[in-house]
């Protein structure tokens, strides 16, 4: 696979000379194309120890303007990071639309390193670049160009660099014994490397190897291959545009359509009956209260995380539910998320972005008043996002909450269900009480009089959505009572089973 | 001090049901008014273990539309926040204009303790106080408004409070060793807090004592007056956007005015003739990287971080200066923070929000192109800040590097001068270098028919914020080998006298 990548490619002084300036116009004036598109540009420098990875980063900051380009490498995890999820630290750092973030290693790094340690066997290395490919399509799906280069040299040429940069006391440095170590393993590093690249070379997120023992070659063969990755990607985003605006009105006639639905909905099979006597309710809100405290006191020293979505109809008494949870807790270890229009900086990132920033660190309850399943109910609905888009988000949450729980978080989903008489009379209700009349605005009678498309939508929801690893929960909420009790204690009853 | 509040204030409970509707209402059009507002609102409750800090916060939280407040409780210091100056984790929490945010003891509490455990004496709790009444005032100068309680208990009513507590299963965990240790400590910790409190109520971040021994009482207590803090401010707002409309033109009169600043400024005195043969430079250059690798990874581990801050005219060479530092380092350790248009997140906070979240952990250079400098140089010229907001700038920039040079971090801050004529000249170079001529704009002519302004502000700001501890370093740079080594030998100086 790296045979074409040690054939000793040079680029003479005279011919860099002549094709760099004309090269960085280009890449300048992409740049300025690329600030209106709405998709980030995601550069990935891996490969063979001193290929030049860090130099060619620098040597693109150098070529473009170095507003809208943002470099960013790896060290040993912080303990806040170690805290989250294993991609969390690349989530927070992704460039956002218009701009280009370079990232050195990065995700590759750990798993392709354990993997020739021993430390990860054959199946689990699959299982970790599985995760990468998901990661990258994710985000390729978004929109995002993605390239990645492999900066390569052969087992001789990087023990000659080796021997010259140790020659150079400004550079000495940048050689240490661990590099002997790998220069000694290298054939194994360039089995798993191959690998590697076999399985994540995707159509969205391609790999270019570059020979990188002629620092003028590899400067132009990446920014070369860089300034085309964006001119093809600019020209796609035209024709895309094109079909989205074609599709859109598609989209709405089907989401406006006739209603064709007439099977039974989860939702519709729910016992609204189900209720509670107020002296059942205080015994039992007491106990799990109670039970919750003790539960979380645990959970917290074990660093056990838990996120809880609360999705429901208006007025279903999400807010209730979740005033019913933190008396129990601290409020050093609970943070309530109520989820808003999103702001210009979430906006220009993928849109499960502005979750990923909440994530609390370990011990903590992060409560999510409405979640990023606003992708695949009002957003799908009312239009906002194309039926391409809220499709593919069912694949792409079933993924970021995989990670979640892999990394031993619970995760709880509740959809805190009403009939649509009881929807009624708690509007009635609001009206009429004058502080909580803020709480019922016009947009709340609009979507109530979309309900059978919000029934069919949730359907879809829990269909694609509830995985054996985060099921959702389906709470009968006509009874606020029953509802209270039963979203605490299916949170108890989840942490007493993690925690055993 | 506390007398007044261990009255046993109490509230019926027929009287509570009457007000609270009226006070919900009224507090839910506040927040409706405050989000149009340029300013936030920060609550911060701290006071006597068991006197309802946390259950008062919840309480707003109920009232209030949850989407517009935020609480934040901290508990022992991460890493990451152990790492950066200690008012850090707080400034990243601030909630933004038209926002409220329930700080639960927070920047109080630490200094506090402290001083009533022995580990701060008498002068260095005046010291840490002091500290924080500049960070109120800074937030309070930019507009702010600072509502602080304290919630009060008798030794006796503690001691009761927490007997009760201890006998409800559900809040018997509330109460601890420590407390039952801090309640034996009562006069010392009311001593404390005594002098806290005289020596930080100011006008715009007062202190309101309120007696937290029923529930009722406090909660009206509080919910009314923040009520009526936020009115005043609102109306307080409204008289100061007529005032601001008045002064901005007068400001813009004198920024245009005749210029008369015939004394020489400190730019003025520089002897740009200064310069570096061809082959000095190189032979500097190569000595100095070298240095400066062996001496930052000294203080990569030892910890030491370096923030690097780099003004000066346009094509004066900050661009070049940089990239003749960053290969010294490893692409991990540094971060170059090129400063661009604020985003609308940025905008809603005080202006040094957007450079302190860019922070570095321990050990690593940070270094920014155009920095929080632009308060007294761009936005003063161009009016984008009144004469009030870039005045008090100096103070606030001064206290904000003080923190970070008294956090251990090295500060260093370039101004890099070049002749009028030597601007024209390379002005006249970019124009005609096809790569290069992205880099001038029109916007650049204009600035530079602003020289003169720009000289005089120039001279204000080096005159104003070259402290001791963080003096401005001016570079001449014409000869732009001279400057590019005189910056380079500066870092390496200042970080081996830092590092002795």
């Amino acid at each position: 696979m790296f045979r074409t990548a040690e054939l000793g490619q040079k680029v003479s002084k005279a011919e860099y000379n002549d094709r760099v300036p004309d090269l960085r116009i280009q890449l300048l004036e992409a740049q300025q194309d690329l600030r209106q598109a709405n998709f980030p540009v995601i550069v990935l420098f891996t490969g063979v120890d001193g290929a030049g990875k860090g130099e060619t980063a620098n040597l693109l900051q150098e070529w473009m303007d170095p507003r809208w380009i943002v470099t960013r490498a790896y060290a040993r995890k912080s303990e806040e990071e170690a805290e989250r999820p294993g991609l969390w630290r690349y989530w927070r750092d992704l460039p956002r639309n218009g701009q280009v973030g370079i990232f050195l290693s990065a995700w590759y790094s750990r798993p392709y390193i354990e993997r020739v340690y021993g430390k990860l066997n054959r199946e689990q290395f699959e299982e970790a670049l599985d995760r990468i490919l998901t990661f990258e399509r994710m985000l390729a799906n978004d929109g995002a160009l993605i390239l990645k280069f492999w900066m390569h040299l052969g087992k001789k040429a990087q023990e000659k660099r080796f021997k010259k940069l140790e020659k150079d006391p400004l550079h000495a440095w940048r050689v240490t014994k661990k590099d002997w170590k790998h220069w000694k393993m290298y054939d194994e590093f360039i089995d798993a490397a191959e690998h590697t690249i076999m399985k994540t070379s995707i159509g969205r997120a391609p790999w270019t190897i570059v020979e990188g023992a002629d620092e003028r070659y590899r400067g132009l063969k990446v920014g070369e291959t860089l300034l085309n990755g964006i001119r093809r990607r600019l020209a796609e985003a035209d024709i895309e545009e094109a079909v989205n605006d074609a599709e859109g009105a598609y989209v709405l006639g089907t989401a406006n359509g006739d209603g064709a639905t007439p099977r039974t909905t989860v939702l519709q099979a729910l016992d609204t009956t189900k209720s509670l006597s107020k002296d059942e309710y205080s015994k039992s809100l007491e106990k799990y209260q109670a039970k919750l405290n003790l539960l979380h006191r645990k959970a917290r020293s074990e660093k056990v995380s838990v996120i809880l979505v609360f999705e429901g109809w208006d007025a279903a008494g999400k807010g209730g539910a979740i005033r019913r949870i933190t008396p129990a807790l601290d409020a050093r270890d609970y943070q309530v998320i109520p989820i808003a229009a999103p702001t210009d900086e979430e906006k220009a990132h993928h849109y499960l972005w502005r979750f990923w920033r909440h994530l609390s660190r370990a011990g903590r309850v992060t409560i999510f008043d409405r979640s990023w399943y606003g992708r695949v109910l009002v957003e799908r609905i009312e239009g906002f996002a194309s039926e391409t888009e809220w499709r593919r988000a069912y694949a792409e949450i079933n993924s970021f909450e995989r990670a979640l729980v892999e990394h031993g978080i619970v995760l709880i989903k509740y959809w805190i269900h009403i009939s649509k008489e009881e929807q009624e009379a708690r509007f009635r209700a609001r009206e009429e009480t004058s502080y909580k009349a803020w709480k019922l605005t016009e947009e709340d009678w609009r979507n109530r009089e979309r309900w059978d498309e919000y029934d069919a939508a949730v359907n879809d929801m829990v269909g694609q959505t509830s995985t054996r690893l985060a099921p959702w929960v389906l709470v009968e909420g006509d009874d606020k009572r029953y509802a209270r009790v039963k979203v605490l204690k299916t949170l108890c009853d989840r942490l007493e089973e993690r925690l055993k």
